[in-house]
């Protein structure tokens, strides 16, 4: 048994799909979780630049007694994870590679798309931990930059959100996968349009949930669950509240999220 | 006569339209540019973090012996103008109080349509300039959060582009002003599709241009005007370089561009 906490970082928003999974799948688990919106986005960022603040953001979810960390940042799991969890003594997840096994799980016909931020796709990650899984597996990968700023403004279920999707799958349905990879924490916001273009018979992969899953399993084997009833959650975001608020309770469904402003160029 | 270079300063690529300008109004002068691509866009974020962004950026370019600055982010001018104005003693403009003045001159009817990132118009800052030049007139101002990740995507010519634009200006044109501010740097680059929207009536002010104009008459009247044959410019973001070379060829028309970049957080 282990009460501390577990970490969770996102350069902003997205990363509350990870909370929500973890509600739902490890209500007992305390959450401390920390936003970059006054940096956001990290998707168009350069490697060195997104490893930098990553370590900014460790060095704070250090200081608050946290047992493990859950990188919800597409965009930092495949540009910063391994620099991470050689420069750190706890164990540091990111959502890449949950979702790379999770989409070797699901195919059938070894034909997966990868969909993700510019730097997510640059990096080549989900390519390389798929081709590990089977050497098979053929990866048709897009980078998507206008999908998290269509979130951001609200566009969910929308005629010109649409047709954006259209364009930027165009060719990885031309290659008739059967699995693709929703490679960016924001991405499964706009999960029912998406399966509309892929569509039914396309399995949609969340690697938000998918790294719960793994988490869960992980505190199980090691023995580090939580003996609580019921996880307590802390929000820490770099720029002003309002937002995160709003967008947190949408996302959350829950009335209330206190969220603390803090400094992290300091750190 | 002062040889001392101009500052500008943007959040990322959107500046360099304030370049060109300087490049056919002011040739004499030497520019130092910083483009903070690395946290970029301001327009997302806090009055808060803007002001203490364009702090150290102002640290920055007084290290570089500048005899003015021109804010060329319309989400800096609006924010934190006012701020910097009063921290150090050198002449600083923005884009906001140049466009206003050029809107006013430009409106018969006093009804002005401005557009600008959410903390642009959160800000407003327009609606007071404007007014101020002519209480009377009526202002329809609408945030445009999509036209930056449009612009960067390169979506110039383009139907979705078309109709995003459509939907944001739709409740400035039922308004039926007969001027039309551009009030971020990144928007005069898709001027051909609004003028198509808005018709060929309607004026588009672009304060990257009003800026350089007003500039170049404070340097005439302060006899502050470089004595060189062309101009030197000097290029520094806070990322990796090579997306602002790209860009930067394209949007200045010259062939190289040589970037640095700075750890901007230090300052």
């Amino acid at each position: 048994m282990d009460n501390r906490k577990i970490g969770v970082f996102d350069s902003g928003l997205g990363g509350l799909t990870v909370v929500r999974a973890m509600e739902e799948l490890l209500p007992a688990e305390s959450i401390v979780y920390f936003g970059d919106i006054a940096r956001l986005p990290y998707g168009s960022k350069s490697k060195e630049t997104i490893t930098e603040f990553s370590h900014q953001i460790m060095r704070f979810l250090l200081q608050h007694d946290v047992k493990a960390v859950i990188v919800a940042c597409g965009t930092a799991s495949s540009n910063a994870l391994e620099e991470l969890q050689s420069t750190y003594d706890l164990p540091i997840m990111g959502v890449v590679e949950p979702g790379a096994r999770a989409a070797a799980k699901a195919t059938h016909s070894g034909r997966v798309g990868v969909t993700g931020t510019e730097a997510t796709i640059r990096s080549g990650a989900y390519e390389r931990l798929l081709q590990l899984e089977d050497k098979q597996t053929e990866v048709y990968a897009k980078a998507c930059p206008l999908f998290v700023p269509l979130v951001e403004e609200g566009w969910f279920d929308d005629s010109i959100t649409a047709q954006v999707i259209t364009r930027y799958l165009a060719e990885i349905k031309e290659n008739q996968v059967d699995t693709l990879v929703l490679g960016c924490t924001h991405y499964p916001l706009l999960r029912t349009l998406i399966q509309k273009e892929m569509g039914e018979n396309v399995t949609l992969i969340n690697p938000s949930r998918a790294v719960v899953e793994e988490l869960r399993a992980y505190l199980q084997e090691n023995q580090m669950q939580s003996s609580t009833q019921q996880g307590q959650y802390e929000f820490y975001v770099s720029d002003s509240t309002d937002k995160f608020q709003a967008f947190g309770r949408k996302v959350l469904e829950i009335p209330s999220l206190t969220v603390q402003k803090v400094n992290i160029e300091k750190y």
